[in-house]
This record gives structure tokens, sequence and C-alpha cells, in this order.
């Protein structure tokens, strides 16, 4: 069996793009990459400030509301049809509902062949390496960091506290059939 | 019968992704806006210069391979399936093969609705706003102002070369249903 | 005499930076170009949002605190400096005290040969070009459009309303002796 | 003494800019940073791909042009006098020309006091950190990881290969006064 997509689940400055950059790299054949930061930046930009939308408080907390949940279920729907068409898919995501969240996808995934991968990084190093990208948001990295792992199943974790995310990507290339 | 994608067209510089900010700003709906650039930026870096891949030369003259023309045809899949699923999509494109691009878009639609745009400058104008824009590769503009356009067949055309984007915009979305 | 400088000011989505671009291309020496958005990228992450720093209101009014004009001074000196040092360099600035802030670089100046330029731009045209862009905050190009010039003295002013970077460029460029 | 300047050198993807983000957000008071890739920024797109400025090839091997070495003095010049006007100013550097890159700005220096600061990281991790940045010139890290050092004489020195940007901001912190 082929593996068709790889999704990645971790808090905010877990090294998640960082891996699925190396990934592409590693992996022989090409696959196609996106993730909720892809998803956010094809909402139109008013709802990034709405209610219907996507809101970060100034702790980094993140809400989103009934728009945003359709948008992304149509999407997920599409990202999943790509890979069905025959594209090899590897997507970055933040659960921030945990179990929930991999449920969304699950129930759109259907008998597509998926390798969950769990990006953990302690929460002081993902804070520190928040501080580093410059974001201004700060809190992101903590708030998120054990909240999106709860109830969610994996194939397979990995931890970017001391591993590089180079070496992270070839443990997981070594999982993809 | 309601509108489910917009799909633009046209040579770079034309003004395309101010046309689809607009877009998503006077549009009462929220709509996904995807194209050629969140598809590149979804491939591998490797794929930027490699035959399989997509290659620009020093003139802006732009060859793709195998590999990428396959992975656009589920990508294309995946986006009609957004639509399908009930998300609206704008979507902006750049036919560099004229109406054999428009072929590969029709082929996926199946009976989507879809509004087709196309959007023109002027060649020396949209040469002038790739100066502007400070691409490092100049030339693409002029080479794509014409050849894009060859044979595809529109709904709606607008004009950039003396037309704002948010009045091409809202001439656009007073044809959405 | 010899153009040392040439400093644009213009309200926000004035056109400014596609003139700099332009300006960088059709002039034949190698121009520095700087302004306020490279001098705000320099800032600590923490100064956008504090008394000290830099403040933008939902409606687009900005706001600086003492912390920011201590480092506007200094950083002013040094472009300066680099001008005085041999570089050729290009400012493109928004002078939210309108005569004030002109004056805060002539102090620098001293006998540094300047081209003064007012970049205007029609204030509906200027908004639509904001929506265009995809900014967040709404309303800083109708607010700074004509505030910005109040009492400022200039060689020459263009206006983007219904000219092309290029062209005003071109015009600019003319002037450059 | 109060530490004027501080001069970060390391080659490409040794972590240099998140530490100076880090330092940016430790240090209480509010320093300005810039750089060599702020510097290439500032030149006319034209001087990226020609023999006056700056050629990147396809192993991501560096060469500068004549013009290019002008306009740096020039910078370099310009920066020590915004830090002699009251900045405090932190440089992000890849000296090319070890020692002879260190001469250059100690020219310009005179008697600021400077904080001398190599980033070193293992060849190896930087060319996987490379990977994971996306960058599409491979070969820059690995090309440039000791060669910057030859020569340069620093006050203090930071290894990122085992280290966060947060520790080795914290440890320059340290040894500024």
């Amino acid at each position: 069996m082929t593996t068709q997509m790889i999704i990645l689940n971790g808090g905010s400055s877990a090294g998640k793009s960082g891996i699925v950059r190396c990934l592409q790299a590693v992996l022989p054949d090409p696959w196609l990459a996106f993730g909720v930061d892809s998803f956010v930046d094809a909402l139109p930009a008013k709802m990034q400030a709405s209610d219907a939308g996507i809101e970060i408080a100034a702790d980094g907390r993140v809400s989103v509301g009934a728009d945003f949940r359709a948008l992304e279920e149509a999407w997920i729907e599409g990202v999943v049809a790509m890979a069905r068409a025959g594209a090899r898919v590897v997507i970055d995501e933040v659960f921030l509902g945990g179990a929930a969240s991999q449920q969304r996808w699950q129930k759109a995934l259907g008998d597509v062949d998926v390798l969950w991968v769990g990006v953990r990084c302690e929460s002081s190093v993902a804070a520190g390496r928040e501080v580093a990208r410059g974001d201004r948001v700060h809190g992101m990295a903590s708030l998120q960091a054990d909240v999106v792992h709860e109830g969610v199943i994996y194939d397979l974790e990995v931890d970017t506290t001391h591993t590089e995310s180079l070496a992270c990507a070839r443990t997981i290339a070594a999982h993809v059939s």
C-alpha cells in the first residue's frame, strides 16, 4: 500500500514547516505541501479579524467562527481529492480541537492511506523559538504545545526539542511506503 | 444558478492578484483564493529548477515538466472538489498554453458553474509594473501579455491598463450570481 | 552639483515603493533604497505594540513614542552619513507630522544635495489600492493622503492617480543631476 | 563604557537572525538590527545579477563586484554613524573575506565600543537547516561555515549546533555593558 498523505500535527513553533520542507527534499517522489497557514492565506483579509473568521487574542489564543469552519471543511475535502487524484500530499496542521480536529480529517479521508505524525517540542523550547522567529503574538507556542495532541492518535511521533528537522524528516520518510 | 468559481486568467503583472483581493473584499460571501502562485509554493523547492518541475529562463520564458503537469492536474481536481463541497473559490491563473490550459480546467470542472474572466493589460504597461514590483526576472510580463489569451473563451474581460483593481473587481462581482 | 539623495514623501498606498524600484532601474548609477518600512523592520518586535514604539489603531491611525523618535533621529543621521560617504540614496517616507517631519530631515542633511519629491494620489484611489494590496489595517491610505503633505516644500511633485510608477520615476530621474 | 554595537558574524544558516531577534527581545534597551540581508535588499534589483553587484552561483558561492563594495563601505559608515548618534545597533554579518571583512568594519568604527561575536554551527547541521528553510540555493551553509571565521577576532563565540537561539542571546546579553 502506498502512503498517499502525511499529516503532521503540532503546536505553533514546534518546527512542522521545517520538517515539511525537509520531507519534500528527502522523499524521492514530489510531494505537494499544504497546511493551516496556506489555508488561512486563502481566506479573505476581512476574515482575519471577525467573529465569522479567525481571531488571535493578545495572549495568542486562537478562536475561529462558523464561516471559517465551513470553508475549512471544503478545503479538507479538496486536499483529500488531490491525493485521490494521484498527488502525494503532506499537511502541516495545528489541531486546536485535539481529537475532534483529527476526526474532521478522518471523515473526509475515507480509505486514503495516511501516515499520522505528531510533532512534539518542549513548551519552553518552542516558546524560545517563537521569540527567535520574531512573531508578534507571543504565547501561542506555549498555549498550543500540549493541547493540540490531546486524544490524537499517531502512527509516529517526532520531537524537535533536541532533534533537527532533517533528522525528524528522515525518521518520518522511513515510514512512508 | 450560483457562481461556484471565478477563474481569472492573465499574464504576469496584469494585476490579477490585486483584483482577487478586491473581489474577496467586495463579494458578500467569503471566497477562498488560490492560484498558480500558491500551487508553485506547494511544490518541493527542488522542482523550482529541474526538468521535471518549473524553469524560468533569464528572459522570463517559463517551461514546465511532466511531474509539474501531473501534480497540477491533481491540484486542479482538488480545487474543483472544494467548490463542489460548498466553498466559493476564486482562481488566479496564467494560461501559458492558452486554450489548452483552459481545457485542462474544463475537463475537471464538469457542471461546476464558473465565471471565466480575462484580465488584460497593455504589454508596455504590464512591463512597467513588473519593474515597479522589483521582480528580478524581467520580460515575463511582455512575453505573456497576449499569448495567455490565445483561444481562451471568457464570460467577461477586464483591462487594468487604465482601470483600478477595485473597479475591475466591482465589474466582475456584478456578474456573480 | 550632484544629487546625493532623493526623498519621496507620500501617504500609505500612494505608490512610493513602486516608484523607488523604478528609479533604481532607470537611474544609471546604483542607488541604495531605504525608508520608513526598512526602519520599522529594524526595530525590536516588542516596539511594534508599546507606548514607546509604534502603534497602529484599528482605523489606521499611527502614533509613535519617545524611543521610536530617538532611534529614528539616529537612523536619519546614519542614512545621511551614507550619502556623505558617497552612496546615492533614495528614501521612501511618510511625513505623519508634515512640515515638522521634513525639518527633522533638514536638520540632519546640512549641505547634502537633496531632491524633494511629493508623491500624491487621490484619497479614494489610494484607498482602493490598499484593498488590492490586502493590508489588514484599512483606512491608513485615506487618513494619510493629505496630512503628510501639509507645509512640506518640494522640488517636484508626481501624482500616481493616473500615472504609472515608471512614468513618475522617469519624471523624477530627469531632475536628478 | 557602554556597548554601542554588537556585530555577529557567521555563515549562512548558522542561526544569526534568530539570535538577533532574541537579543532585541531580551536586552532592556531598544536595539536597531541591520545586516547583510537588509543591505542587499537596499540594492537595485539589477545588481542582484551583474558583475558590479552580487552573484550567487548554483553551488552557493557568492561573489561581489566593485559597485557592491563601494556601496557597502558607505553603508557601513552610515550604520556606525547611527551608533555614534546614540542608537544601539546589532549587526548580522557574513564575513566572506574573513579577517579582511572585519578590518573593513574596524576602519569605520574608530572608538565606537563593539562586542564582536562569532556564531558557529557545525557545517552538517547548518546544511540541514538550510534544507529546512527551503532556500533554493543549497550549499551556501557548508561553503561558508568555516571560511567566514578565518582570522576574525571575537570577544565571544556562541555555537548554535546544540544551543537554542534564545540561550545564545542570553549569553551574549550578559557581555553587553
